[in-house]
């Protein structure tokens, strides 16, 4: 069968620019805001016309981070620790034939400024420059199927880890523009309660201090035990 | 942002021939069973490797019997009687950039004989070889929000019609093979019930007799009233 060309529509614009921190579902970070910027020729008013009557989106969108031959036929998902190896087609890996993602996101607004249309959202597990290639409404009847069995992702991981701040941080998060960064404080804490070092880390005495950027933000912390600790924050 | 080439990795092979009589989203059709059938390099066992622990599928389609250019900014869905419009990203219409489509499908399972990898699965709204560009498992915790809101599609349409069959037709269901056509009597009462015709014909006096074909067969029908009335099949 041929091959296809397929072209952005628009680019996701979030607080994870790297992958390290990035949720591994949607969904899971309520504190996340982002935004998709729809692109020309796609920038139509009309194009998103009643799609403001929707409260959920899915986004399917490009792995871009990923090389576009990465894919192999087994993957070890995080959630089986790292060690175990399933099929790709049994996963949401990157690693996977096509590279691409797909997320259900929460709408918050839409946005027309001149030539720009913006889709505010909430909850991506997507990364910062994500080209996105189709945005589609969240049908309840259709897509919402509660009583499936989903193998080793049947349970929706555990909130694990306690987070809290030493005092400089908290003091530099007051003083950033809330209309850029949102309640930062708030996605420190969900980010880091899930935990976002290596499965292997995750049941080892670690020392390590780990930086992750959220924005244009470096934040320094290190887990002890069941708890996480931010112990700096710095532009870079 | 540059385009990407995405390949199909299986082929979708399903009742549905043609447009007319395609249900319009996934699940209404429990009796319409359809296979995707893996593509070489993909056709590797161990890429499907742990899937059968997974009730549900996402399939990322491609709506190949419309053009690859052939999007608008606004459509005309069934929903709406197909008089209103709607910006594109708004429905689930073909008729949208880069022709992608999706679709959850209950997963019945996996063959593997020498080079095939076939996934058999339930409740398909996807023309028979459409190509499958990705497979992904459904995960609930994720996936399945039962309390959003769908603007104009936020409630289930309604079973309409009630099905029945001149003597012949039952004759015919009676002799063919159920390997190859399933319950084709249930399959009919199903596509029927839910009126495949346009929606500008299904408050008006019509007269006409209707065409439609699922796998080889030709069945005619017309529709009285709130009855659909089966009255000839032939092969093609």
């Amino acid at each position: 069968m041929p091959e296809k060309t397929i072209s952005p529509i628009g680019t996701l614009h979030s607080p994870f620019v790297e992958k390290f921190g990035l949720p591994r579902q949607p969904g899971l970070l309520r504190s996340a805001k982002a935004e998709v910027c729809l692109l020309p020729p796609f920038n139509d008013p009309n194009a998103v016309q009643g799609l403001e009557a929707f409260s959920h989106l899915w986004l399917t969108f490009g792995f871009h981070q990923h090389p576009h031959d990465s894919w192999r036929p087994m993957v070890r998902p995080p959630r089986l620790g790292g060690n175990s190896r399933v099929g790709v087609f049994a996963t949401r890996s990157p690693y996977r034939p096509n590279g691409l993602g797909l997320s259900v996101v929460a709408l918050k607004a839409i946005v027309v400024a001149r030539k720009e249309v913006l889709l505010e959202i909430e909850c991506p597990d997507i990364l910062s420059g994500s080209p996105i290639y189709d945005i589609k409404p969240y049908i309840h009847y259709a897509d919402s199927i509660p009583d499936t069995v989903a193998g080793y992702a049947n349970t929706q991981p555990e909130t694990l880890l306690e987070v809290m701040f030493e005092g400089c941080c908290l003091d530099m998060i007051s003083k950033l523009d809330k209309a850029i960064y949102g309640d930062l404080k708030q996605l420190i804490i969900d980010v880091l309660s899930l935990d976002p070092r290596p499965a292997y880390k995750q049941h080892s005495h670690d020392t390590k201090v780990y930086a992750m950027r959220l924005y244009d933000l470096d934040i320094a912390f290190r887990i002890d035990s069941n708890k996480a600790i931010v112990s700096a924050m710095e532009r870079y």
